[in-house]
């Protein structure tokens, strides 16, 4: 089958088709391009195989007969079933689990993906296969809400404004809090803007126009000055969610975290369950975040194109 | 009055007592020296007057007659009273706060200080002076139980066998969660394991030995690699509560803390009531941190003696 493959460089390849038996094998329909795709191929997590984690696809073969044609997403974190943290009904965090396209297990820019059937989730019939691919990171972003509870009484910022600080503006935007949405694009920020959500173009003032203002500060800009932004602007006992991975040095004031007893949370991946349900709510747009789609035999196009400034959301048809 | 000043350097000094009718005036009969006077005047927080912010004494004078004579302690943050932090009854984070010998505020190493009557506490008669003056290092180990809950089932680790390390440690086995007791100082670390606490001596396999082990992780140390060891022993989707505040680089390594999905919680100040509970109940050892006592007279010489290797607690008299 092809799969776009990174091994140092990314290329479409031809590779056999995933055969573990213990597990489902699904024809992808849709796949999508997540920065954390573009950070394995700068050397980030030390992966190497097929890329991709974001799909939707059909159940060509599992034991459970139940599942076959069945359209479904997956959740990508596969654990061991035996350990304390899988007998607690949480593999995200087994020790020795693999995660798709990221850790120990082959992605899905590919025509044919394998996952455990336990991982797989059928997408109700409204979702269509654009929005479906969406449920991974639409489920990183409700992730925030499994650790917090954010409600109509409390002040909340997100800082960035690509992919994921879209869906997760959106996202908490459902709980009705007092939310503002601060990012440097004005044409990213229009999105959120449509849904009734307060924007702020970032500018030199932000920091002392915000000082010490939110409850909760989602940071979600993946950059260095985004997280010394997040310090500045939350009130003291506030929390500041750390939502995209930094690189390089960040700069961590431990004793103004201390003063102002400031609460810093980690945040990855989050229940399918709950991202699938506000899909078919249709409480999130999506569509508006899709650049463009390629086919798989054009991916590592895709994959530059998905590099480029201003480009949101990249997908790929096998 | 006789007080021990800082303004460049540690001097005793001849100055005019404390006149501010609005407050209440204590005659100070005991003081504390915290790490935070040490680092005060290696020029922390940029105070300069006088120092002290642990004491015990007894009202001379009050608008509210029936708090004269009292023996009483001292909520050392004063807020404004009117901002919407103090209304909600926490002045400790009020953005206008005097903290006594911290902010603004003329500190205790003195013959008397000044403070707002509604920060006194009246001290049972059960607790003796030397006892009474660990008031606020102890509100601030309880301070982390007003933070977290953690109980018998939670695993948790305090890192750190100076005063404050020994502090939290007895206060968190209040709650007969499993708790080990991290330390380099066999001396220090007797204390607590004379308490029935389990009790560790950091060696090169500490981080090894318990890597990804705790629920909870309290970093007392104030040492850079204190707040890594911490990394490193927490589990995932555990917390990490930063106590002590550490200076210079602090390796702070966001990739894991997302991935991890670890908490960090900034933790300061906690509330008098609930240490003069345990102190009344005697339910923590604090006698065993007292290293030695000298006269007021002699506070500069106790502020050096206090930075040696080995001593834990010093108390001036005036």
């Amino acid at each position: 089958m092809k799969a776009i493959v990174f091994d140092g460089e990314v290329r479409l390849d031809e590779v056999p088709r995933p055969t573990n038996e213990d597990e489902a094998l699904i024809r992808v329909s849709l796949v999508g391009i997540c920065n954390t795709d573009v950070e394995i191929i700068q050397g980030y997590a030390g992966y190497q195989g097929i890329l991709g984690h974001e799909f939707v696809g059909v159940v060509e073969s599992a034991s459970d007969q139940s599942l076959i044609g069945k359209r479904v997403v997956g959740e990508i974190n596969a654990g061991c079933g035996k350990c304390d943290l899988c007998l607690k009904g949480d593999p995200r965090h087994c020790r020795t689990r693999t995660v798709l396209g990221i850790v120990n297990r082959s992605g899905a820019m590919a025509e044919y993906v394998s996952l455990p059937a336990r991982n797989l989730l059928t997408v109700p019939d409204v979702i269509t296969d654009e929005e479906a691919v969406f449920t991974e990171p639409l489920a990183a972003a409700c992730e925030i809400l499994e650790q917090l509870t954010i409600g109509p009484d409390d002040n909340v910022a997100v800082i960035g404004d690509g992919k994921l600080g879209l869906l997760i503006a959106q996202v908490l935007a459902v709980t009705e809090c007092h939310l503002t949405h601060i990012g440097k694009h004005p044409g990213k920020l229009e999105i959120t803007a449509a849904r009734g959500i307060n924007t702020h173009l970032l500018n030199e003032s932000t920091a002392s126009e915000y000082a010490g203002t939110f409850d909760v500060v989602v940071e979600a800009s993946g950059a260095a000055n985004g997280f010394k932004l997040a310090q500045q602007i939350v009130r003291p006992r506030g929390t500041i969610v750390l939502k995209s991975t930094i690189h390089g040095d960040v700069p961590f004031d431990a004793a103004a975290i201390i003063v102002n007893e400031i609460t810093l949370i980690g945040s990855r991946c989050g229940r399918f369950e709950n991202a699938l349900a506000l899909l078919e709510q249709q409480r999130i747009d999506v569509k508006s975040l899709i650049t463009q789609t390629f086919p798989l035999s054009e991916g590592v196009e895709a994959m530059r194109h998905a590099q480029q400034p201003g480009v949101l959301k990249v997908q790929l048809r096998p």
